[in-house]
């Protein structure tokens, strides 16, 4: 399967796009799935069979794991680059009322929770209002840490595994954890054109 | 889909209900998902859909959804009013030997544990005594905990996501937090009352 | 189903064995839930159905469920006794680099990750080397814990829900736990035949 998608899409990329564009948005079927590996394609065949045939999920106009819940699909920006973070199991972006922003080469780990929006606590049943999520570029959240409404983390901040973020960290170049995170380690500053290029 | 339900919902609620009963538990049946909003029938159709027809998990009397895991649907008391927190993922309700009692108005994250029995510690392949977890009414527990055996929350305690709840905190209106959770904060008393007629 | 299988599965296990090697490697087809209990024939078939005709996961040369994550099936050892493993939900064992020794009579929680490699620092897209985890005999890993690369467990070692083990506890014998894991409590050591014998 994975070897006959590798030599279908090499030769006919423009086909294969052209076909999947049926089913999601063209705008999310570049990038480096796309465009120069082929996991993109296998992604999108397995989230079509997965959502719109077995109706396992609701459809999202990107491809999208079994067990990744985008509550909003208006209300989360990101570079097709980092389409794999919606292959990531278990992951919860609770976005029905705040946006979530990904920075560019971004990574996050399984079971991981972005929450714009808390319940409110004089009326459960309702939401406080929403407080929107940036990612900066070449962040990167371990597996099972939640993120809390309004936190912006700056480029290159490392979230450690099993952390609650509650508060910003917008200066980025540092590693975070704990319950809830605290800065445990700067990084010494990579230019980040320079981090693109050695990717 | 969603809207198709909705007319047909709002139309002959007692009809579907006699289908669906065919399924899940008539009790299940009933409250704001089934007899005032229509999201109960889109669930009870997908819990069918999952669980009775491709058998990716195990039916239960009221519809759950495909990463929510109850060990015994026997051992578990809710009001339908809550059964959203059957379609919150990745949870375990684990219950093959103790009780879980949830409090009307509770809110349960994704990837939550409630566990009533801990594996013996001299042997590992049984089981200590089960003991019981009981959450007050308009309780909310946050994404990626973990309650313990023998926890019992009172009336509106918030947990804080990513806590261990290894101890009770019986005397309500309070958010806990951490591992283990700690009390973080006491909440001004609303009247229960109150808090349900603001819903 | 249950009760069909257990019958089956008492009178016939050599050829039902005959038949599930068709999937699954015969190695695995051993242990308590093989030639003692009857639940290995109930999760290969789930197994079967769910990753080779249903397509919605990777097959795996023993039977895993539906939300169980194995990177690469090489890199990981484990005594067929402990199949239940890979029926916890939400598991996920990072091992395309690094090995995974699981010990014997070892339980692992739903929602747990071992993860072998971290991201590179200074290139996300890359990956550290690996380095293996070991869990010894009668070690159990609780809900919503993660394991990151290196870490080895002695014997006996419980890891406290939603724990962080970011170090080597070597000696066994131990509770740890905490974000990041500490040791908690010692426990009177009993010789592990005398712990296996009880099991």
């Amino acid at each position: 399967m994975r070897n006959a998608i590798k030599i279908i899409a090499s030769k006919m990329r423009p086909f294969l796009k052209l076909v999947l564009s049926l089913f999601f948005e063209r705008k999310y079927l570049e990038g480096r799935y796309f465009d120069i590996g082929y996991d993109g394609y296998l992604w999108a065949l397995k989230s079509i069979w997965i959502r719109n045939i077995l109706r396992l999920g609701v459809p999202r106009p990107w491809p999208t794991g079994l067990t990744c819940h985008v509550s909003n699909a208006k209300n989360i920006f990101f570079h097709p680059d980092d389409l794999n973070n919606f292959q990531s199991p278990g992951t919860y972006f609770q976005n029905f009322k705040g946006l979530i922003h990904i920075g560019h080469g971004s990574y996050i780990g399984p079971n991981v929770g972005l929450i714009t929006a808390n319940h409110r606590l004089t009326d459960l049943d309702a939401h406080e209002d929403a407080k929107d999520i940036v990612l900066g570029e070449n962040c990167w959240i371990g597996m099972n840490s939640v993120l809390l409404p309004g936190v912006i983390l700056g480029p290159r901040t490392v979230v450690a595994a099993g952390s609650v973020v509650t508060k910003s960290f917008p200066e980025g170049n540092v590693v975070i954890g704990g319950v809830p995170a605290k800065s445990i380690k700067m990084l010494c500053s990579i230019d980040s054109h320079v981090l693109q290029a050695t990717a």
